[in-house]
């Protein structure tokens, strides 16, 4: 049976949701792969160490689309990566004349880690995208209601009087910090080092080859010689997003106290959405609580890489390398679902004015006991 | 886009391996929860609370070949869990004058925590029966190789001189207490508690129907008006089934160890397996570094898990609930695809008498400096 | 300078409250291995390997007050562990007749895991104590106020209509598994391995010797000839006390939750405790907060132990092991606090049947909307 | 009886060691509490809130030595925080007429965070200064030996010639990254917010004052108005002091592989360290594994602190601001612990061409089977 076909998600609504969730599927990371074989064929063209017309037509051949998805990942338990059985579809593909020039002097982590860095860009634009959003709808939001008085909350009790734009201000300020963090991940730095890691198989035009590598993949090329093992850029991803995702986290929970029904100073409003199987009165604000639960998954996977990140021993890690993967990938997806579902908790948000009032003298009432 | 067709993970080789795969698929949840419904209506009937032939409309219609996964699953973003448009389909299906029958005085919770048990046991099965699996298999190796000698390797440093019983001896003893722990978690508790979590909806038959749905579905009822938001089953499953990983990760360990190039007492043999994308000559033990990198993910997996198990506020949890899905969902799949990596290694197993000979004389020169 | 004069913990006060600080201080921990050194000497008198009066001589000389403690503390940093000074001036202490059979065929594994065994069962009476306190407290707040009438919240959403006793049920429930996870820890299994870790050094009475050391420490002895890097017991450790923590955080947050001033269903009241340094009419539920912070810290050292136990190589790990000592003691530092400070919270909780009554004529009035 | 001297850590040879040990105990934390009440002082002085004379008593009241440290760090227990007793200590010293002008219209985490800004400057300029020696250290070997020819290791296995200056120059990368991550955490965002968060309190020179006191702390003043729970500068100082630690793991696993006896490429030498108590002829590299202890306590704290700062309600956290203090505290000193002990490993490290390139020469036999 084919990985795919074994397994659609039952949770997938909750963290594979948004954008993300298409850009690092299978097939994207396959093509991510193939455009890092793309990149080097032509990089290494460009150095003049192959022909021209040998690279575009590798390029030509680098389309997922031409690859049988399922096929690939299951060969890829063979060799323990994916590029192992793409590069053989890949010389295959392009026939005996090109297929030297295939691959050529490198190695599969040269175009794992270079795809992860095609991957976590594409997926940091949709991110970046949606933290936008959030935060212009949180604008809109601060615009509308930011002069309502309301009390502030310390510790669960109520403090002194504040206002809602605060809160906004708040939102606001955690969202502009997530998005900049996020973008900060967008050129990843990846090193071209072949078999041993240290670049020596390119060549004596290794630099030239790294340089036009990165720049036709939109990444930063590492220091040139010290290999594959030294991982502060998944560390630094990372730490990226999982800011990112304490920052929608911390939204979203704001929106859940601050819709309790004992409080009720926001609500979310949508058809369909927030009923109970139990409870038709009930009106649940979903989408924060979905939010909540995506970005809740972050600090686990942040901790599973950064352990992974200093456990890569030698010239090629046996097991850390491979642990980066899943924990990667799924933190992309998870946080980029915090931030769409948070993005839908924004777009449903009701404000009550009213309620707020209401609270804030009702406190004054409990201060006076 | 339905959600099961946006993506097929790009590492589903690596950490969505062996029988747990299936057993978790969406399908499979899906399927864990009409398995609920079906015995919550035949523990009505039970007790008398509604006539038997509901009881067996309903289980009829409980099959998940009867729903569109992919429309069920794409609802459950809607109120927050797959259970409200699964009950409403198994309404549609089952008719009107039964309709009233299907999820009686129960909640969501009731549902969803109910097939997280069944899940988890039907899970533990399979890998109980690889952990039994690969301790067979480590057993052969003891006995056919045990008497060997060999140097013991404490911080790195040849010690004192060994056997490799000893070694295979320790594999089996971690295995052995992963398969307790895992069978341990095989009848999950779980509570009846309708909308408000105390039972109190089910009528003075609680208790009754209670045990008639813990029979029938093969778990343990919890206490009967505790309510859903005491979470210790949860956190006991995180820490069994992460102990779990981590005897399967140490065996791994030692294996991909005592495989370097420089010890070269043991190797994973296989055709076509552990090849390099650069390097004819290589031969990596890829499926104890699979194994490796599959347990990895558990430790993160687990913290998950616990932070959310003591984050269920008041009678149901707005985000910690939720965020205990995808995290028991993946521990699930990675520690069943160390375990299934695990006895690949194992079954791969080829080990060298000379080579230990060899380097236990070697050390004896090297103490003698 | 001393390693315990350098600093005393600014957060003392949040995580290392109660009794477990005292049971977990330097001194304890030396003290927990001159005691499993006391007991190996005596064990190997049972089994007539030495004589009778040199096991005493070593016992007597086994108490933590002869010893500079941080002198020890300090030397542990030249070998890695406290072992080698400690058995270095027990040594010195007995004199030379009776200094070989110090330790005699040990490990410093033996004796650390050994002592680590005593630490957790120490600890674990004074967790096991702390809960059982609780529970009953929970227990006579349950008896006088379970029958208050109050609306349930579920997703921060008034539900339905319950009673104040089935959230001490729950909390009762929590708190009892807690214990009773708790208690499963008093008997950690450790090994007798000697510097192979398959035991051999101790020669062919090496089971009665482990049978009568583990006699003697109260705990249990593990198989025999696995050695030291099979860490189940460390990993079982984590995930019960990682339940521990959890099950004290969820009561704490109702806590919390509950005593918020828009429910104010129940508070904490102390004299002079829950000011604040700039609102003198706040009165915030400081003992639930601080259970809550200690708790909090639990899952991410049990992701640290659980990587720990899968990460220990070959005969003794160079790295891993030595990384499960400060979170294991952090560990039973933070529960100990959690637990100790939840105890503080129910002893201060003030309950208010009318606060709730009036919330639930309100929940009547919002559902009528 | 007070809480430092209830305990000295039983490993703090492990995780306590180096500056960071120093700059992170309770009377250091309390000095920082009273730099930021001085320069609070001195802001509103600077602004013309307050007599210059009024905050240079302040100022000149604000040394830790004039306060019963114990006696503070108990009292903390009592409100939560250290700051209320810190500033009822402090009213009392300055006397009557200048009491109302401490802690003038500011909340106790206006003043903790602005110390944990304090301390974890000072943290970091030491582990800065670690860093930079380690990489010194490694550009001296690596001079020495760089081109001394081995075999390069990937996922185990022997690959391809390389040479030892590939190895100092990925250490030397991955700590000038580190040094890089830690630096950026030198000026953390701190917000002046009072006991609502939105700096009201402050009065209309509130910018002018946070301006000032920013200044004076050598910190960075955060928005205006969006108060303490946006906490994106503690998600930030999680990643890039978990990078840090990932960075020192990598490095002392290498040194602890190829110091493995069937490698011996390096060493550690060091009198009296890195002996054995059961085994004379050992040598262990004791730096090396602790280092690795250290740096593995880091991805866990990092988790916790990332939960934590996902997790902060409303105007003021009860529960995950408190959470993030001890783990703080903690990961500053793991990682200056990881760092002092890398430095130590690379102090003591011996290098052996030979054994190079004798396992150079076997790998070429190898290669030929």
């Amino acid at each position: 049976m084919s990985p795919s076909s074994s397994r659609s998600d039952a949770f997938g609504f909750l963290v594979a949701r948004g954008p993300v969730a298409a850009a690092t599927s299978g097939p994207a990371w396959l093509q991510a792969m193939l455009d890092a074989e793309a990149a080097l064929a032509g990089a290494q063209a460009d150095a003049g160490e192959i022909p021209r017309p040998t690279a575009d037509a590798i390029a030509a051949a680098c389309h997922v689309e031409r690859f049988d998805v399922d096929a690939v990942l299951a060969d890829a338990a063979l060799g323990g990566n994916a590029v192992i059985p793409l590069v053989a579809g890949l010389r295959e593909l392009v026939g005996p004349a090109v297929a030297p020039a295939v691959h050529l002097h490198a190695t599969s982590q040269d175009i794992v880690d270079a795809a992860t860095a095609l991957v976590v860009r594409r997926s940091a634009e949709h991110v970046g995208d949606g933290l936008r959003a959030a935060v212009a709808h949180t604008a809109r939001i601060g615009a509308r209601y930011g002069t309502s008085p309301m009390i502030s909350r310390t510790l669960g009790q109520h403090a002194v009087a504040s206002t809602f734009g605060a809160v906004t201000t708040r939102w606001r300020d955690g969202l502009t910090d997530a998005a900049a963090a996020i973008a900060a991940t967008q050129h990843m730095t990846v090193v071209l080092g072949g078999p041993s890691g240290d670049g020596t198989s390119f060549g004596e035009h290794h630099d030239r080859i790294a340089d036009h590598f990165a720049r036709r993949l939109g990444v930063w090329i590492g220091p040139r010689s010290g290999g594959h093992t030294q991982r502060s850029p998944t560390a630094a991803f990372a730490g990226a997003w999982g800011l990112a995702a304490a920052a929608a986290a911390k939204v979203a929970l704001d929106v859940v106290l601050l819709a309790q029904s004992d409080i009720g100073e926001v609500a979310e409003r949508a058809d369909g959405a927030g009923g109970s199987s139990s409870m038709a009165h009930k009106h649940n604000p979903i989408a924060a609580i979905s939010a909540r639960a995506a970005a809740m998954q972050a600090p686990g996977l942040v901790s599973t890489l950064l352990h992974a990140a200093g456990g890569h021993e030698l010239e090629r890690a046996a097991g850390a390398w491979h642990a980066e993967w899943p924990a990667l990938d799924q933190l992309l997806r998870v946080t980029g679902s915090a931030v769409d579902w948070l993005q839908t908790s924004l777009e449903r948000l009701v404000v009550d004015p009213d309620r707020m009032a209401a609270n804030l003298t009702r406190s004054a009432r409990l201060a006076d006991h």
